[in-house]
């Protein structure tokens, strides 16, 4: 959207100053009497934050309000600055942000966190948060929603490359409706921004395509035409704001020393002088004592899809195509290029089957290139915009390049669907590099991400369509290969049509009572056949498909441990996957039972699948020996 | 090191031409005989290859001299075409790679890995290769090596972020011994790189002060030129080279499919007839089906350091300043500024303690801004040069952000020794996204990265030593915090003078019957305090310190469950920590006890380290009362 402004009267520059010196005051007590906290970049930035505020399409009646303008705050280590100025702009009290700045169980806490109201993301590990306003930005787009995304960002900041990345795909989407600002006051931890790495900020921003405006990030007139300039270009814009660090009090200005370390109490009382407020850090202090923290919760727009009909497969089919099969029959069901939904890809497309979704909804496809760590940032920030966000990846990229990422995806209880393929073993050829042994052990390190690891493209099927239909974020890891649909000892397909996915339910393929085991994923059919082997023995083994390891079905569990011999099989780290998630289970719930864990036991070799599995113990026959030998 | 060519003559020219044709006829060989591969990109790049082995200087005979020119191919999937050259050149015999590519159990992989004769750095994961070359060129400077480094590219990998970091830290340095190549084919998996993801490759790096030839690709003689001139700038130089993907075979030319996907035989037979070679695909299926795999191993310059002299702490100090101290200790014992090792910073020196070597050895110290994911693999080359490799960061920047680049590092089997500080909730008010409570869960996924978690300053000192002195990667996570050091009943220092640090052996700190308490890291002080608030109660209870929690001890392991009932506490994530290796731990021993988990049930707070451990239970008053409760 252009935007026109009246031009700011003095009476709007008095007003906005006066406003700076309350919000620097405010900074200078809370970071003191927390005796902790950023006060040097808050002060530089807070001119830039209340010239923002005084035009921005915000409501702190109501902060939710669909077509807001989005402000992401990247450098979230500058959150006395944005507490002052969202309290000075009604969004809440400023007396108990002051007062409660870092104080456990409060929300306002060190780095800004979405649980205040008026954040829009939490940030903390720089270099994020233009992903995330990228991801905006694009979901306003996608809803018609005639908004602007601000991104602010620090200047060391700039060094991460992620933020390269970020500014790549909003040019190739002609995202004009974001305008990043660049807090340049010249100093980081280490020191002057020029020692610590040197870099051409601007020629970097010019070379990706952005337009760049320069100003005076302490004259609140030329923020104002600035904002207003950068509504107004065809390309998205960053502001290159010249400040000084500690900006308004003259023995902190300028000093690298005070972007991590508060004032002490003598100081503040010279700094309130020099700014002509009244000391009031005692009143604080004592509030502080007594205070009840503010809580603060986080709520996002939440969206369930149609399921849409689930398909059944009787014969051998990858689990990547099931995949990109439900995928595109939920679109279908969704209305197409208007589903509530996007997809958001990694120069993967055909390996990880998401075509047919982009010819039903191709205005919803997403290409990120080869640009993990933004797609992924970009994919949790849009999930939070009422769409069900996608991302598929190879699991090595997915997973194991983007975990920081999706850990602060799971912080701002995000909505992301990611489905992986080419995980474990079974990645073709690529070798160590490309395999990813590690999904479960990695991802189940975040709270609220919980993994579902189908077994063949019929549980595929019925787990995208489940998690389409939840809010909240789930990994969905499958491999490369064709696999057998599992079947009964009749030949059934064992999730046929009547099978509906439940979380938490484990499935038993196979009855017996001399031993179980206990599979995840890929190797299920391997187990199954190891099972039938045995059986034509004269050994009955019970098998159960695991595919929520990390909320494990305890009556199976029970079941299982009964036999006094339990084994699983995972084409994963054999110390951090399914056997882990199932030897801390028996011993939570007291069971006794041999454990042997058959998985992955070091890097692996590059070959075909079939031989990597027998080089690794996975097939049928290393499994059933293996069994056979422990009984 | 500047260096003057002969000119090529035509007789060079017609070699090379040679060369190139037999190369590319291998090229098509053995990924039509493995039936997977990329022949395209292998294509494009085989004529800058040759030419540059043609003038590296490098020694089939000894492929680790010392003076080596290194040559990173951070586009691993051109295998084929690295194969082929360094086959050509005499590393092996090229029939063997032809047989072998992508065969189960032979060296020559999917991706280029360092088990191959002539490979330096395994990739296959995009973007990290150009980091690599660069702590390969810096290692060269330090240690005086005149050689010079070349990182080959594709352009589709250019999106990747840690690419532009990666040149800062380049040109910051002055390291002009680094050459990066480009084989600009135009196309990526996707298609059109300006399609998949527009991108001003040129001026990205010349914004970061890189300078850029640029030519034609497949000329040998403009090749030669711009090597030579690549060796006498005063700026890192990268060799745009316009290339065709699938040069040579006309049906091939231009297309991306051939990025991933080998001809068949047909076509196979009819690109033989374009490059008028002999079509011997049956010969070489033969020698497939019959052949041994060719194995290899890698094999870095080792070196270790005199560990110095032991400190002993008897007053309140953080384990980082205990890290900080023993490093300074380090260099100083092993030569100051000559010492053969390297630290690594991302703009927290004051915070990772790490000034005091940087005073004793400032030519070893790195500031590698805030640029994580170069830095760690920077830091994991530079560790296989023959010096000892530290990389002290944050625990969520140094491990969670940075993961998969410790991932390949630990496949490359780098020695590096990554210490990070602000584990656990123990980060001061930083809040949530700070807080890394997954340091062992995520790094314990990884083959051969054990983890050490220090219980106090004395600890910490003998760990640091312990890591200096040994060869191979290690994590040694710390909290923010002051520490009391663990102490006896009697008030004497645990780990005082006669101390010394033993892998894997787990630290009685106190003794008792009725239970047990593990406990990793900070919380120890807490764990004893516990425990020696029930023995003022009349209940004696085991305290266990367990520094290796993958590898577990297995006697203490025992003593504990005797009890009955064992307590885990740890300052991490309570499903994926030291409970959960000791659950697995119990079960793999058929050790019956009941276990308790103590430890961070979910993302936490922000506020004072004591003010989160009451919160979370991690303090010594909920610790006794929770085994009260369950005694």
């Amino acid at each position: 959207m252009n935007r026109e402004f009246t031009p700011l009267t003095d009476n709007d520059v008095s007003r906005l100053q006066e406003q700076a010196r309350t919000a620097r005051t405010a900074i200078l007590t809370m970071t003191t009497l927390a005796a902790s906290g950023h006060p040097g970049g808050s002060m530089s930035s807070i001119d830039f934050l209340l010239g923002l505020y005084n035009r921005a399409n915000v409501d702190p009646k109501n902060p939710r309000m669909k077509d807001r303008d989005r402000i992401v705050v990247s450098n979230g280590h500058i959150s006395p600055a944005v507490y002052s100025t969202l309290a000075l702009n009604g969004f809440f009290d400023l007396d108990a942000a002051v007062t409660e700045f870092r104080l456990a169980g409060s929300m306002f806490e060190g780095h800004v966190e979405p649980i205040v109201p008026g954040i829009e993301w939490g940030t903390g590990n720089l270099g994020q948060g233009l992903s995330a306003g990228v991801g905006f930005a694009l979901v306003s787009r996608l809803n018609g929603i005639d908004n602007h995304v601000f991104v602010l960002m620090g200047d060391g900041e700039q060094q991460k490359g992620q933020i390269a990345e970020a500014r790549r795909f909003a040019v190739k989407y002609g995202l004009t409706n974001i305008t990043a600002f660049i807090d340049y006051n010249q100093l980081q931890i280490g020191g002057d921004i020029k020692h610590v790495m040197p870099q051409n900020i601007r020629d970097g921003y010019i070379s990706d395509g952005w337009d760049v405006i320069e100003i005076d990030g302490h004259d609140f007139r030329e923020i104002d035409h600035a904002l207003e300039d950068a509504m107004n270009h065809d390309a998205p814009v960053v502001i290159i704001a010249n400040t000084i660090m500690g900006k308004g009090v003259s023995f902190m200005e300028n000093l690298a020393k005070y972007h991590g370390s508060p004032i002490n109490a003598e100081q503040y009382a010279q700094a309130c002088r020099e700014l002509g407020v009244e000391d009031r850090l005692e009143y604080y202090a004592g509030r502080r004592k007594e205070c009840k923290p503010t809580h603060g919760t986080i709520s996002h727009t939440e969206v369930t899809l149609n399921e849409g009909t689930p398909r059944v497969y009787d014969k051998k089919t990858d689990n990547r195509s099931a995949w990109g099969n439900a995928l595109a029959d939920i679109a279908k069901a969704n209305g197409d290029n208007n589903a509530p939904m996007a997809v958001f890809d990694c120069d993967l497309q055909g390996s990880v089957k998401t075509g047919d979704f982009e010819n039903a909804a191709p205005g919803r496809f997403f290409q990120g290139g080869i640009m993990e760590h933004n797609t992924a940032t970009i994919a949790g920030a849009a999930s939070t915009c009422g769409i069900q966000a996608y991302f598929s990846d190879f699991g090595v990229f997915g997973v194991d390049e983007t975990y920081n990422q999706h850990r602060l995806n799971d912080i701002n209880e995000t909505n992301l669907k990611l489905v992986t393929t080419h995980v474990g073993l079974d990645v073709g050829e690529d070798g160590k590099t490309h395999q990813c042994v590690d999904y479960l052990g990695v991802m189940r390190n975040l709270y609220h991400f919980p993994v579902i690891v189908p077994a063949d493209p019929n549980q595929t099927d019925r787990v995208i369509r489940y998690i389409s239909s939840r809010y909240g974020n789930f990994l969905v890891p499958m491999g490369r290969s064709k696999l057998e649909p599992v079947r009964d000892r009749d030949g059934n397909v064992l999730f046929g049509e009547d099978y509906k996915f439940e979380y938490g339910k484990a499935d038993k393929l196979r009855d017996g009572s001399r031993a179980a085991i206990m599979v995840m994923g890929t190797p299920a059919d391997n187990a199954v056949k190891a099972a039938d082997m045995l059986h034509e023995g004269g050994t009955d083994v019970q098998v159960w498909n695991i595919s929520c390891p990390c909320d494990m079905d305890e009556e199976a569990l029970k079941e299982a441990a009964g036999t006094g011999m339990l084994f699983t099989v995972e084409d994963h780290n054999v110390h951090t996957g399914l056997g882990a998630c199932v030897a801390m289970k028996l011993v939570d719930m007291g069971l006794r039972c041999r454990l042997i864990r058959i998985g992955v036991e070091d890097y692996c070799i590059s070959g075909s699948a079939e031989d990597v599995y027998r080089y690794a113990g996975l097939d049928a026959q290393t499994i059933a020996d293996k069994i056979k030998d422990n009984l």
